[in-house]
């Protein structure tokens, strides 16, 4: 089998992808994207095509030396684990059990709750309310570990997974109008990643798939 | 700091306590059970010496070697750095993106959909049908992902994490009175984990706080 460059399915706004595409792009790795735009044509993630490659029907998915990984949190444990410079986890055991603690805080506890699928299921009259339960009552949690473990970034003073899913979270409670007032150190800690090339050349307003009004 | 056994804040029900129990069993951790009860005194996991401890206010956390960490699949990739024998992640990098997708399709896309906070919110009538939903859509994807990467357990023929998370939530899937006919690869994983002497130990019918009602 021929493995050329690595394809991601991304959808410019999903924070999932976004959280691989900062991998992606922390760790110099040349990628294509195929965009999977998860609001046309009633959602390209249900195509027949797409479920073969991701039964989920959910961006992310990276086609990689020659497999296919969903799921993001999966997909960069696999980069960390095959291109493991820069690294993205810590060589303390205990560090890196606080970076996947954050990570799955988010990954788990925050985002599959205000998801696309979750909020058509809510009804668009309650998806603002939903969504900004979910967002607030994580972020309550995630500042107070925070206080804890962070130094410039997540976890000490190194950019690790945990803020790879913390600058698209942050992102997804400006969308949902969350009030960040209540939050100085998730808010710190985002200011100081938007200012990384990694997250700045992986924004949702600088993909290939950003519609032209939404692009910066 | 005097380090003693590990204490696991769990709950008997949560499937998430669980997998950590079966976790701690397969590796012959010794620990100590405190029961955290998710319904009792409005939820004990609201009450200020748990939140202090997980801010989550969620079960499992495990107070191991002078830390405390929250979140199911943190935990079990700490004692897997930590404690290594016998493996739940396999060797092969590839194979261990599988288990982790796996673990992740479960803890990120199928659980937090219907745990108890969520379904508090969903409303009583809507409960059901709230959690069958979740919980199908993420078997229907599940189902198709395991019949490629499965052999007797999820990811082969070694148990991994992956199988720490399939087997409580097919359990849930029975709480939920989901019909799991269109599922034989999951039904039959799930039928050979719950054989094995780590997942029957570590079973919600068969721990301390199991009401007697309950216990098997």
């Amino acid at each position: 089998m021929q493995v050329g460059k690595p394809i991601l399915y991304s959808y410019f706004r999903s924070s999932c992808s976004w959280r691989v595409r900062i991998a992606l792009a922390l760790k110099n790795i040349d990628y294509e994207t195929v965009a999977v735009n998860l609001t046309k044509d009633g959602g390209q993630q249900f195509s027949e095509g797409f479920q073969a490659l991701n039964p989920m029907k959910q961006v992310p998915a990276l086609k990689i030396d020659g497999i296919t990984i969903g799921q993001s949190l999966a997909i960069i444990e696999y980069l960390e684990e095959t291109r493991p410079t820069p690294r993205l986890l810590p060589r303390d055991p205990k560090k890196r059990a606080q970076v996947r603690m954050v990570s799955d805080l988010i990954a788990s506890g925050i985002q599959p709750l205000q998801n696309l699928s979750v909020l058509k299921q809510v009804g668009q009259e309650n998806q603002l309310t939903w969504a900004q339960q979910a967002i607030t009552s994580g972020f309550n949690a995630l500042e107070q570990i925070l206080q804890s473990t962070a130094g410039r970034y997540c976890v000490g003073d190194e950019v690790s997974m945990a803020d790879l899913c913390l600058a698209p979270q942050v992102a997804n409670a400006d969308r949902f109008k969350v009030d960040l007032t209540p939050y100085p150190t998730i808010s710190r800690i985002n200011k100081s990643l938007l200012a990384l090339e990694a997250f700045h050349v992986s924004h949702p307003c600088r993909q290939p798939d950003t519609p032209p009004e939404l692009r910066a």
